[in-house]
């Protein structure tokens, strides 16, 4: 595959497959339809208008659509726009593969269930390793293609497995530092914590908030289904209520949409290597497209800093 | 019954019953230990230093004992302390009753059951009803003995379901008002909103807050039941999560507990009904013990704020 | 009537006639002058254009003006905007009337003011009574044609009276549940509360802000007026600084712009009650804009919050 | 006169007068009633107990009364408290006076007097000139005796007019260096800024808040009375809306218990000047007790700072 | 020179020089090259097109270069925008001078430097007169050109110097009114409190934030050279740590940039008088171009409120 | 050495060595001094009071010293306070060191070097080790035994070497984790980050805040100081700036004391590090005095939350 769109400069030619992340319909000031294309591959993505679209057209060009694009780089407030000279439909015969047009972590899924599952079978509290295993178990496959966010961090295939194996090793670090930490607890806190998101979310691909997700959000969601698996397996103790206490909290805040704080000291190890996992991710990814001496953008989630890329630093 | 200890003042003679809410020991500055005990009746609570205790004072004098004192009504640090002259256990013979001495709802538990059972007849949605009627059905007991709060409002045998009805005594007028809101899903959110503190709260009559209710917290911990309690209904559909929801946001944001903020109207309303209700309580209750043209001691969970009581109500 | 602006879909034809809400002049890119039109009726707004438009065209298309329009719906930036082919202004002979593009209350004025003749009415305390009166007397057209506010809530034509009564039902209710309540001074407190957007916005049909409204506001203007009549109408004593007190904290905070938070039962219960009829009147017609199973307009007031309209509901 | 009781010293005998600032009854744990006195001169206070206190003591020595008192100062809760041996009213033979145990501006009345006679003369706007004389005249009295606060900045006799004159200097100077600034309206709004507290204040000497204090606030109590003040002298026109601005944004912010904030260039300059001079009164007092390369007691009104007094400064 | 690009209207023709400020390029939607140019002098800016650029128009206008312009003011999204006819670089034979069109302070650099020398000058304590004459030694040239800001307050060539000298000003005379501050300490903090701008912009003329900047800030900046100067001048002791204190705290808070707060007198001087010449510099240019009976734009760095201007103004 | 006087319960007997950590006089309300002493060995503190103190004890019993105490421990105030029978200083005779009362870090000094010097060792850019060595050598010997802190965590002799050779731990694992992390200015962020302690602090075993400490701050103090030592070594470039600002934004945000936010992903790093590590000791050391199934006192600085340790650990 080529270089990807990420890579073209104001002024460049562009003769190549892009994906449809989404297609508005809209109406000129001169009354005829067009489209408002957002094309990606895996590097990055580009706007794009489609004048006087077709009703053809629009039928066609729709969202999950790995199309052939010439065109042309410009500029439209002061981000790039593609304009197009040519679209169509990619066909068999083109060799291309949607799949190779979407984001996905920079580890296979067999890697990330592999150490999910050691992790899982490091366990000595039985009571944690059998519900992280039913959970991991039922939720295999969406847990092992399902992005961690719809936008900000591991906002990608694979993100929420990628998230976890993350965290799973800051983890097991942080135990052999900290030895009173209860491993057992702080492994089954990671796994489960944003599984939740599974049914926040209405898909892998291209995810948005499904109603239940709006209403009654990850962590509730998530907290209750351990009550429900517990209560399907027979166990009771505090072990299930401690397990529920750090998914509610992993938040960390109220304000943040947790409804407790943490109040247990895996609870509070957890929210922060949650964070501290996310902001790493979101850092990683804004330098790698920044020059060194240059700043990146601002990032959002990071209270709008853009965070500056040393001069000294030649990666 | 005599007039309650509300009643004394700096300087008066005390020749009757009280309850032990709290029983502390100390050591005194000469080494000798002594109890300081927090005594109540129907009408308020006094402190209470008894010098020099043997371990048989420390035996008998404990929480929930009703005994009989002598002493006068003095002060310490401006709040008034009663100086015990004697002291002894009540006996069967004195003809006095523990009930008699704990704050209880002004409306009794028959009509408070009554009135709940009235919301729940007239809902016209099954599922809503099916839901209410098996909870109240099996907390029933609990529901018309809990208080609503530890401290600050409706903090009385009974409370609980006593907030309950004046709350759905509200609703029923805000439903004429505003014709559009769904009166079924307001009842059921008001009934079920703060059953949770049944499994918050340690017992009804001394209540203490459980490592669960701590933990896990009311909100969630009755959400998550009415999730359990739907499936062993057999009921599915959005009713079931609309209703969590209505438990989940009742706090109305984050920084209050709520991990959801209200998200539909019922649930905005419900939340305010609930706001309402509990200053009302807290309100007629601080300016009862004010005389006109005075203004009550601060009001802490209402911001602190002190209220004046006009010199023009007579009441 | 036909149906109204707000029923017409992007594609649809127009040809009846609208109401100019706003009328601003614009030099387009090429030079030439044109009219960026808001145009309304009772249903809702939109945009609309009149490119290159004659001085003659500036000094006839003014706001207030009722005109025919031919045209087209189309798009832009996300929003409907009306394509003008034709346009002018209406003739006695066309048989429609300025007053039915104007969003009313859906209460008649003359309903609004029995309702708050009657409340007067109701009041024991001589006091309250008098000046009451003296107020709806006074600024009895005015009281009955202005919106309680210039946008959000109310913003209609009697939307002021509409919000009194409201609130006036509510509180009627309430004094039957907390019988504690001073019922004349809550009254008092409602009718006049909001009495000083006379003074704080220049008219009732397109409501901006004054000078005085701006560097005074409504609640000062009121509190000061109300010690003027009182002195009018030679009534001294608490009453007075006790209503004055009910205007000056009915917004609840500081941050809020109430220079007193409420200090009394019914300014607190005012705050809640004026609160409440806000948030409903918001709600109740954002979500009869919004199809079952979907989620309204963010609605900025209510701190941004999108409402779900459940799916079960079939109204 | 000898020195004040601000200079004893833990151990020092004390043997001359003082005036009781307040005095609580208390009964001690042996069930004697006592006195607590807080006792003052005009450079501090101290706390004293009278134990075994007869009912003619409670009589005798109130609040206001001038006292001989032969003592030690001791310490209690790490504060001095003065060990009292003797007591007895002052008698006319002892040749002291109430006057001289009390704390004052430090210049003089007709001093006061006379700046802010200056100031108005130097008025060349009618309409300012006639409501600031207007008011001076009225209230005169009580503006020369009255504090400007119940504590923190310039709670001593003729506080307000002290402060208000140290705030006209300051003005006088900054419309130097800020020609554009309109000094007549700078003039009058620091005059009339504080005159509420005349209300607010329960009397000059030892002053509480008053219920209209309390319900209404200095600020909107002097609004009102520009307004009425002005329909007196039938002045009309902005002048007046402008200085009741002027009045009601001096706080500076809603938090702060302004209704608006300051919204004109003289508004934003007056709570300036005003902030100013309370926080260096505040902090050149705090610094007088305090020796080089000190640091003073925590200042609650100045977010609780504790300011160091460089060793380098001599004074 | 004519009048200022500030006074012209919608509708007038344009014909004389401008200094572009800024040069963006960008591509039309046409495919063609434009050049979206920031045009200023004296008075103000106004933004304009250069439709179909050259190359060689791209290398001509840049930032920093003066034109000669023919066009018309037009206006796009409510903001006045030139329409270019034609566009030329400035030559020496139009007489024009690059100088003319920069905005600068309304005092010559002489007369700033005269004053700050005398304020050394007055300086008695010799520590503080030695360190502040270095530093404006060291510093000369680029203190009497930077501006005190990048905006809002201050922002134009000359601008740090002028700002210094108000405050010197406004210093003096409340060191009349309060004789206890250490003036010498006043004057040197407020001579150096910004000098660290020089490092944190990058020029003079059109400042942006440099790296170190950014990531040190001209507060920390500044106070490490203090020391550095110190040491330098072999000048020890308490005066080189208080002055660091002047410049650290002089933005008030931590969320202000402070690493401390002020807690010496002159350091809680500092802040109010530095605060107090940046809000009257926005508002008098503000309200210079306001008519009487007007509210100027919203001033961001002042809480985004709209000052009023009072009709009975007349300047 | 005996159990330590944490273990002491209210009741028991006390015969044995404690060392005076605070000693202040008092005077009590019979007239007679007395001293409140802080009494501590390595496991905790108590209250003790000498009561009718001569002069002799006063001048005996200070802090630092250790002596022979006897006694019973009480309670007052909810407090154990050791009531006390006889009280002597310790003698050589005694066998007891004073050494061996005091709090020390659970690592010994010369491991704690050895991983710093190792640290500094890995580094390759040799700016980054240049300056750090220089500091290490310069302030070995405060750097192995000052605390992290004057309270809350790592509060103890050697707590600053503790506190960072933790978080070089942390810091290499994180490196392995997220390999685009420049390790070596981690590394010497980490070091250096709360070096300005030794100035700010006034010693290492009993630290009370310099004059310096709190006008300047450590974070102040630091950064300044890298820029000598810079200077000093002949070093320049951005490695300088860079470090300067890893310890100006290490305590995260403005209102936590830093002058500027996190800029760089290094310092995002330390900054979180810093805070996981401080709560990690608090954490430990608060859940170690806390009973399975018990919360913990409140942690201040941890929000005030109180931590549950689980019942089902057994440590």
């Amino acid at each position: 595959m080529k270089k990807g769109i990420a890579h073209y400069q104001i002024g460049d030619s562009f003769d190549y497959f892009l994906l449809i992340k989404t297609a508005v319909k809209g109406v000129a000031s001169n009354g005829k339809p067009f489209l408002t294309l957002l094309l990606k591959d895996q590097t990055g993505e580009i706007d794009a208008k489609l004048w006087e679209a077709s009703s053809e057209d629009e039928r066609v060009f729709q969202q999950g659509e790995l199309v052939k694009v010439t065109g042309e780089v410009g500029q439209f407030r002061n981000k790039p726009q593609l304009k197009i000279h040519s679209i169509r439909p990619s066909q068999p015969t083109d060799g291309v593969f949607h799949n190779d047009f979407i984001e996905k972590a920079p580890v296979e899924k067999e890697e990330l269930m592999e150490r999910i599952t050691e992790a899982i079978f490091e366990m000595k509290n039985a009571n944690f390793q059998r519900i992280t295993r039913q959970f991991v178990k039922q939720y295999q496959e969406d847990l092992l293609s399902y992005p961690a966010a719809v936008r900000n961090h591991h906002e990608y295939v694979s993100g929420l497995a990628h998230h976890i194996v993350s965290m799973l090793n800051i983890a097991k670090e942080m135990s052999k530092l900290y030895p009173d930490i209860d491993k057992d607890l702080l492994y089954a806190g990671i796994i489960l914590h944003d599984l939740g998101k599974i049914k926040e979310f209405s898909n892998a691909v291209a995810p948005s908030y499904t109603t239940e997700g709006k209403l009654i959000g990850h962590i509730s969601l998530m907290a209750e289904e351990v009550r429900i698996v517990a209560n399907d397996l027979q166990i009771e103790g505090e072990e299930v209520t401690v397990l529920q206490h750090m998914i509610l909290s992993h938040h960390g805040k109220g304000e943040w949409g947790s409804p407790r704080p943490p109040l247990i000291r895996e609870a509070e190890l957890l929210h922060h290597i949650d964070m501290l996992d996310a902001r790493m991710n979101m850092l990683d990814r804004a330098l790698k497209k920044t020059a060194p001496g240059e700043f990146t953008e601002k990032i959002y989630p990071m209270e709008q800093r853009a965070f500056y890329k040393p001069s000294f630093e030649d990666k």
